[in-house]
């Protein structure tokens, strides 16, 4: 019997173990089995390793992955955008499969908040057959239902990680809270969501973009991105910031600020750069990381609009392969990433991206 | 020379003192001399005493008025909606006068905001001539600037300050938060601002409106004005309102939740009665009552909207008044007024809203 | 074999036939067979006899129908809104089954322009098996995809089949153009069509809705919906209703205009009736009906918004269903049904309508 | 008494006379007397000349002007964004002038459609004093109302006369239409006004922008614009280059077509250019150039947007001034620019613009 070995959160704030699964022995009709390439280390994998979201343990992290058909479902001819596809292909997937069914599916229209969603590398207790549902692995099973996507060859595979599920999740949120051709934009944070959103802002429009982030390596990167100011927060007390934001912006705030940092803190300082009227995207709080004092009377007297978004959807998922492939030049989501770890190391490459020491570390099973 | 009396608050939370004010001598070109046959006691003006905003004292208090035009300036010929203006027109107006220059008003085109609004009974220190700039007065000055509405016959005095501030106010939130056809909406007031906000709720296709509120005489009118449900905030803890609440949502909360209480901990309990999706109005907080303990991960992982909305603009006056014609029978605002208080008792109105004891106070000078 | 008689269109223009199709054996696990309890005649229906759509022949015409389970797939157990299904039920359905994986299903998010979208009662040869794909028939097979709903008790056969398609399709119609509340609307056609638009616009919030349609017992029936004015298009020249409806809007015209006619001349008439900025609803163009002369300049300078949709999703099915339940006092669609005609006299039903003679033609095999 | 040259369109289709008129003697508080640096020929004004549109004459043409603040009203101490203005500054400014009063510019805040609306360069009998109320002449006139901007100072004078009215009536296109990110756009014409939409096009998230237009030294500063295609009207028939651009589109049409060209066949090609569930801005039509036959059921099948814009508003002006400051090596719109003309060749200069023989002429008086 053939094994995959793969890196397992086996306790919350423990290190990951590299353990053995068989690989299945046949590929159900609409599913596939798949040769990870690169696996990318998202922040929520930080946040699941502290055990800030309800998951089940044993689970094999990893959501944010590019690999290579090794055995095809009979009936999976196509790609989610309908292009033909064959063992050997270069491909990668939406983390989340939803029922289209329930409530959130059909009558609201908002798959993300499926009542029945399941996610790679996070809903799946790994000593289930299966087993491989996570892309810190050697092999991952896609499970009927999933959707796949052919990647273009002009794309790299590290440009795909590089973009992770933060290019995806913030074309989500920028859907959500709107953007209008010549806003002005604070983003708080420069982690890979920060970046995306950075990228994003700059194509729809954005008059300015003011970056408060850190530490120096990923600034630099928004810089390349093209952030109009970058405010570095690990050389700048909160007051200073915000006076330094709102300066930019003749001291009224921003049309929109968006918080990609994901501590309750950020909340508190992002509210005070809205501008009158300006508009508020939490989208950094996958994680529950506590509370903050908050006053109503300011949404109230500032008449803010204050909006989250959760995830995203496959559309979500091919429109942004489309925007890498393109945009390849004025973003290039590659240079986040950090030299490939081995999949003995992914609990270092976990403790990169908790740490900051890394844009965005990846795994090389 | 001629004057004027008026209920002044001199110091917060002190009794009202009725002084007297010299009329103007003379009526600018674009300014009116109106006296008042009713001005209403808004919950704003509990604010306003409990000094929970800053004003300047003293202040003639009272922003929601009707009265008769006595003298007229030589260029106010026409309302705002371009009818013809006479001494003797029963009139009322817009309470705030904004600039129509600042960065607000016109680059951003929300007026409300304005840098330089001033607000009858709120803005203005009666000791500076012209003195008579609030609603609980014999007398009040229309300055230049000031947006009249003639009232149309058939539309009863007690009607437009039933509807008073409330209905406008709830007229921008509703048109800020939106409200689409078919939405279940969950109101949490049942004061004016509640009220009118389940007369706009029902004539916007909600399909059900459940109205969380009190006492009782003030549901009775909810009633009147078609609430679907009412849950009795005077008999229910907070854990038993919400469960009731979610039960008739089908355990999902509502897509729409409207605050109107003012009360901080309203909003916690409000982000729970919200759907996945759903989106919150902070309505009722035109005055600082405080903090809550906010956890930016709930709006992330509902990916809610949560807004505010600020006072209104004369064109909200202007359709508020033609709906308040059009639709009197089905809501009959004039039912929230009290039998008038002279304007020696002007506190004692202050202290009936204050304690709920009516659902709209009233004074007639 | 057991047989179902249904009304067939063999060639356009000519008399519908009463054929005799066999029941299927056997009913596939996602599907249903169905005994017909009404049928609703469609203006579709009449454009389809015209051959104004590229539709097979022969085919089994009707869309729009009531039934009782007679048999239930094994995994066909529950309806779309995820009630219980048994035999014996009464339901309805979307007549439209699509793909959920073209361009238009998943990238667009616009199922109704599916490049795979077939519907009962026009896109099936009734040659082939299972023939029974019609509801001008006493029993009709509804295939695997199919969004069925259970109906509650409470709502009479007759409103669903009253309200029929207009009622979803308009429902989507106004989803497209939008419609705010306040704004004064112009209904073009008080055939069903126009008469559920004028449902949903009075409960929209529409300040006024006038319609120009005819004969006057379809009028009749505006005005028990609440239409504000009605103009009689039989008693009436082009140049004196649209006089007339200027007159009612100030000279400027409506805020919304809605096209409910299917003919084209009344699309040249309905610009003239919207205000500078205004909002043109095509929604009565199903068929091919010819061309009009046309000024783009007219566009420009009015700078108006016309839009088109074109049929609706099963979510609009869901809701128009709601609505019918909580809103029968109000809109009593049951009324706009005539007496049932028997299957016999399927096409003197589909005349009946293609004349106006009745508000909308019923069929009880 | 000192005099102006001025270019006088004194009867249609006739040459442009120079003629002479005094300048104002004193200049009233809230007005301007501008010394022109440079005239923008629209082809808006080449409409004017053949008469399609119901103005005066005599007139004197242009109304995208800069030049150099000559004399200013005591009153005038800020320009529109509030910043100080002083003799010898360098402006620009909105060509209209509203009420700020009627219909249109309160209840409908739609000043574009304003009821008093005036324009410099079109409106305005130059027999009459202040005679010089157009661009084409030596001194132009401001009057009280008017919305005057400060240049920049990077900012070069033939940027923003390159860019004139077709960047702020773009901006307003745009802004009603819509743009979405990821959108494919097709923009027909290839003069100023679809240079401007192609800028704004490509900044506001377009993932692909085909321009249809000509001649090649139009189509090469669309290349320098980042059009990611370009079709050649002077060398394809229609149905080549709708073949072209829905081969471009995988056959579907793109998502948003503009048309920028005036005449109505562009529009019957342009539809053709939309997907289903597309959307069309007819934007080129400030002028009647009569009519097309036009087939309701393509908006309706394809359930098309199809939206007008006029003019535009001063907000307009102030982001586009901001946009060229900040964009100029992205979209240099001086290379649009021609050799100036003086102002006896005024008449050259609009036949230049008629014969598509320059991109922007220009007069330097």
């Amino acid at each position: 019997m053939q094994m995959s070995r793969a890196a397992v959160l086996t306790h919350f704030d423990s290190p990951l173990e590299v353990k053995e699964y068989p690989l299945p022995q046949s590929v159900e009709p609409d599913a596939a089995l798949i040769r990870v390439t690169l696996a990318g280390v998202c922040g929520t994998d930080v946040h699941l390793w502290h055990g800030q979201l309800p998951i089940p343990l044993p689970v094999i992290l990893g959501h944010e992955t590019v690999g290579v058909v090794e055995r095809l479902g009979t009936n999976l001819i196509a790609d989610w955008n309908g292009q033909r596809l064959a063992e050997g292909d270069r491909v990668t997937w939406s983390s989340s499969i939803t029922c289209g069914r329930c409530y959130y599916c059909r009558i609201k229209r908002q798959p993300t908040r499926c009542l029945e969603r399941k996610a790679y590398g996070i809903s799946y207790d790994c000593r289930q057959p299966p087993h491989l549902l996570g892309g810190y692995a050697e092999y991952i099973y896609l499970r009927p239902g999933t959707s796949v996507f052919r990647l273009p060859d002009e794309l790299p595979t590290e440009a795909v990680v590089g973009a992770g599920c933060a290019l995806v999740t913030s074309l989500h949120g920028l859907e959500r809270i709107g953007i209008e051709w010549g806003d002005t934009v604070i983003i708080q944070g420069s982690g890979p969501v920060g970046l995306a959103c950075l990228a994003l802002a700059k194509t729809s429009g954005a008059s300015r973009v003011i970056m408060i982030g850190g530490p120096e390596h990923r600034l630099e990167i928004a810089g390349q991105f093209g952030a109009d100011y970058c405010i570095d927060v690990t050389k700048t007390a909160a007051e200073e910031r915000t006076k330094q934001a709102l300066d930019l912006t003749d001291g009224f705030g921003a049309d929109l600020v968006l918080e990609c940092v994901g501590i309750p803190q950020a909340v508190s300082e992002g509210l005070e750069l809205c501008r009158d009227g300006g508009r508020y995207l939490i989208l950094g709080h996958y994680g529950d990381a506590g509370t903050i004092a908050f006053n109503p009377h300011v949404v109230t007297r500032k008449q803010l609009v204050v909006a989250g978004s959760w995830g995203f959807e496959p559309r979500h998922t091919s429109v942004a392969l489309q925007f890498l492939a393109r945009s390849r030049s004025q973003f290039p989501f590659e240079n986040l990433v950090s030299a490939p770890f081995p999949l003995e190391c992914a609990f270092e490459a976990l403790q990169a991206t908790a740490g900051w020491a890394t844009a965005k570390s990846v795994i090389a099973p």
